[in-house]
């Protein structure tokens, strides 16, 4: 990893920050915000941590997490410099570029658009958490318990705790040293793992429960009406799509979400195929193997084109 | 952790090995045995490897798997030096102890029993994989590909992926240097978690459509139909009783499993209820998590004593 030397001098020359992360966060947006606003403040710096969303229900164990704000009051009468932490536009946080004087990007995703003074873009870092813990070393700020645990789940959540393809022997590494310095694996995956309400389990079950094998892909659904019969939320699907990839000769697994006026569509593979490339058809985006978008259409014509991109840009089977 | 300097001693001075391990043998045991039989002939020394059952269906994916025999012919004309691994007893393995001239225990569960040579115990490690890894170093073996990718799987299994309490720094540690030795921990995850048919699938949202809610208590079940009817059998419901713990409230989750005249039961609890201590009642065992036991009753009343002994013994409540 290749720190920035401006993105440094930045971190150091400047003493209040606007961290701010991607709409709908999860744990490497949240826990890479909250690690790096704690080890500026240790600095002797002010930060504002912004989601424009709450923090999920089921983050809220993430030391800190009451950091965050919704409100950009703070911007109104100052122009602070931005940290934007796990996505390289402001659009994607519900902010605004020409509000800010200076700004850095620290995002391991694939940069497409051209937003930041000061860029750090690392494809292959396993998450952001991982770049957050460099940064952090690098400004020798001692790493405390609730950073190390704010990274962790980070790391954790992006490397589906150990087990996608983006588990790099450096982020196992940096694991065992965050768990050396008082992050909770066990307590870290309870809360991650077995914390669920009891209509999030019902609106598994429902979701399971309409799982179509269209040859390689297998499909699912969750409805408005499900999400109202049980209770839940968007935010209660988390990790939902990864279900049917138990199945061995699944490739691809899309899962469908109602929402106002459409359907959100995730996309989860296997191995080669990249939904990262199909999502961007459909003006979606994300990684080779998580990526998802959103269409206006019924859920029949939106499985179809699904299908039809499918077999036409990745070769998956339907039969 | 401290190697025995016997250990180290006896596998340089022998030349043949007969290295065993438990019955019913999961990852960490066929893991550990395969990656030290490896190292021992790369130091040109002669070893069987010795399992009293098959290599189950889903660990054939584990390099060299087909080292394993279930004889023990080789035992008839000659005492070999035995290695005992991931168990205390030769029993265990389904082995006489009076069988070997020599022995050398390594495991990291409690020992009770009085057997071995050499004994090295480690109750501490998280799988006795972490402990032939450190035993290969310490013989100066250079560790290839398929020595890494059987002890990561031996410490992958043991630490649930490294979600639970028994991962430890050590264990996070010990797993980057496996991969940057190129054991592949997006493969193998996908070899144990993402290779089921789609019939074990099916049975799995079948039995999660069974799931009662009983106060702290998740009971789902899988009569023999369902497995008819998706052409599975009792193997395929591994993991299965873990799924209902994903609930947040849930202290303990049972599944009952149809056999043969009767009920097998997996209890799985979280924190201090003790399932083992429960099991034993119904003349099962296990751990204190994790345990089980065989009824002869029908489900209605199988249901119905379980219930009554966890609020009589470990004060779960039903209400």
């Amino acid at each position: 990893m290749n720190i920035p030397r401006g993105l440094i001098e930045f971190l150091l020359q400047e003493q209040r920050f606007f961290i701010a992360t991607h709409r709908n966060p999860e744990g490497d947006a949240l826990g890479s915000s909250l690690a790096l606003s704690m080890a500026l403040e240790s600095m002797g710096k002010d930060t504002v941590v912004y989601d424009r969303d709450p923090v999920p229900e089921f983050y809220r164990f993430l030391p800190g997490n009451g950091r965050f704000t919704s409100s950009s009051a703070s911007l109104k009468n100052d122009r602070l410099p931005l940290v934007l932490l796990d996505c390289n536009e402001p659009e994607r946080a519900g902010l605004d570029p020409v509000t800010f004087a200076r700004s850095a990007v620290i995002d391991h995703h694939e940069t497409l658009r051209d937003f930041g003074d000061i860029k750090w873009v690392e494809p292959r870092a396993a998450a952001t958490g991982v770049m957050v813990y460099g940064l952090i070393r690098e400004l020798g700020v001692d790493i405390t318990r609730d950073m190390a645990t704010n990274l962790y789940v980070a790391i954790a959540i992006d490397t589906g705790t150990f087990r996608y393809n983006s588990t790099t022997p450096d982020a196992l590494r940096i694991a065992a040293e965050l768990a050396e310095l008082g992050a909770a694996p066990a307590a870290v995956s309870e809360a991650l793992y077995e914390s669920w309400s009891r209509g999030r389990f019902r609106l598994l079950t429902g979701v399971l429960n309409t799982v179509e094998l269209v040859g390689d892909i297998a499909i699912c659904v969750a409805t408005r009406e499900m999400f109202s019969e049980t209770g839940t939320t968007g935010a209660d699907t988390e990790n939902f799509p990864n279900f049917p990839r138990m199945i061995g000769d699944i490739k691809v697994s899309a899962f469908f979400r109602e929402v106002e006026g459409g359907w959100k569509v995730s996309l989860r593979s296997k191995g080669d195929i990249n939904v990262a490339e199909l999502a961007s058809r459909f003006q979606g985006g994300g990684h080779r193997n998580a990526a998802g978008y959103t269409v206006k259409t019924d859920l029949k014509r939106a499985k179809e084109e699904l299908i039809k991109a499918l077999v036409k840009i990745q070769g998956v089977k339907v039969q």
